[in-house]
């Protein structure tokens, strides 16, 4: 067996391939520009070897609805060259083979629940905190996916007694995507999260709103882990905050595991979302 | 086949039994007081015939986990008798038979998924609004537990900004059920819901919430419908208001259903309950 992976992000692709122990083999990393330009370079890649089948998580929105026209098309991206492509097809017409289909987050969601922080249990959600804010998850074994896909990021949330921004998100305004990602710490107090590390209300405000968030999938998913990871959760300070703040809102009405098992730190890394890609193809193969 | 079935509410219990089919053949009413009691009118109703396997649908918090030491006991419920009460222990050991458990609303999203609103679909989300608001959902044809089973009544959700009203919930105040559910309305116009039929400000408020929550429930689970059902649902009215409210907030941002398909009232109206526990008696037995 030869699995290829692609983890489709909006600023880079990354692709690798590995064997049936997923043991990654040769891996590339390509910016993202056009589809026809980023995809000439991925089948370049992957030309080289005899895969014996594919697993693409994708940034999005993305339909993942099998029983939609679209099904395999990334949709209504603000990243117009991408707008209503059909990322799934061309893929499949370069390579006849299985081809696994989901989003860039429920990609990671499998990969941490197979080989990261989750392994060993049935349900995770796998929640990123960076440029934007995006969640994928696993439940009963399965990646999550119903008439579409989680948008977990863009949850309305209550707003800070000292909220002073309005938010980004062009849809929404102040969702959690638009209150939480990184633009928005950069947004409210002028300077981006890393040079903020030291400043304890930042990290206070953030985890308030991340904490909510993760009591709502709670109540909702009733998941058995959630792992976080992007470029925000570098700020390791974070982590116990959250855990602070969750317990405090849940106020004990939802059994749940220990927030230090519950609320954790991705155990691949940045690996998540490319090992998920590859246990995916694997999937594909399997069906 | 003879199926028995077990819708435990908080005030009543109804029971019935039914063929293959599904055709009810007897069903009986009776008041929740103490579980010795009221399960022992259950066992003298079920002791008349002859059952393959049982569904119990059950009020709540209960415990769905399997990996739990106290899987099949009501939990936390503030209807002290029934506290840490293993029920569904004491219906096995009374019927050595194979036994479904689960919450009676993930029961009745089972009913409408497979005989109601939500039929030839593989996911939806049963809601109900009355004394309380509770949410079960079906995920990918399988009923949605994790390490705790949902509890979406209690989601965390904005204020309208002519809110007066506190909140009712012992837990968290004004999350939803407490600032939504049949005593909230009371508890800020004092009069109860059917009494202010004809106020449009009253059901406005209302919709605003309930809006809100579908909004949420749709970012994280992306059901392909949402059935409303509950003594507050009562009011058609709502189901427009909830609708318009609905598009506003998503603001175009997640590909739905037409809302007229999505937002539905229940297709069995009251007996979605039951007929889930009907249901989960059969796929006990299959297993």
């Amino acid at each position: 067996m030869m699995y290829g992976a692609i983890e489709a992000g909006g600023t880079k692709f990354v692709c690798a391939v590995s064997d049936e122990n997923f043991e990654i083999k040769e891996r590339v990393s390509l910016p993202t520009t056009t589809p026809e330009e980023t995809l000439a370079k991925v089948f370049e890649f992957f030309d080289q070897f005899e895969l014996t089948s594919i697993g693409i998580g994708s940034f999005g929105p993305i339909d993942v609805n099998k029983k939609s026209n679209t099904y395999g098309y990334v949709t209504t991206t603000p990243k117009v060259a991408w707008t209503n492509y059909n990322f799934l097809g061309a893929v499949k017409e370069r390579y006849p083979i299985p081809v696994g289909w989901t989003t860039d987050v429920n990609a990671a969601a499998l990969g941490e629940l197979k080989k990261g922080a989750a392994q060993g249990l049935e349900s995770c959600i796998y929640l990123t905190v960076g440029t934007g804010v995006g969640g994928g998850a696993v439940i009963n074994g399965k990646l999550l996916e119903g008439y579409g896909h989680p948008e977990m990021g863009h949850l309305l949330v209550r707003l800070h007694p000292d909220e002073t921004y309005k938010g980004f998100c062009p849809y929404h305004g102040n969702c959690l995507e638009g209150i939480a990602a990184g633009p928005a710490i950069e947004g409210r107090y002028g300077k981006k999260g890393h040079e903020l590390a030291d400043q304890a209300h930042v990290w206070e405000m953030e985890a308030y709103y991340l904490a909510q968030a993760l009591v709502n999938y709670t109540l909702i998913l009733s998941p058995e882990r959630i792992v976080l990871g992007g470029g925000v959760m570098k700020q390791e300070q974070l982590y116990p905050l959250i855990r602070k703040e969750f317990e405090k809102l849940m106020a004990g009405y939802v059994a749940v595991p220990s927030l230090e098992e519950y609320i954790v730190a991705p155990g691949l890394g940045d690996n998540a979302g490319i090992t998920g890609c590859l246990l995916l193809a694997e999937a594909e193969l399997k069906k």
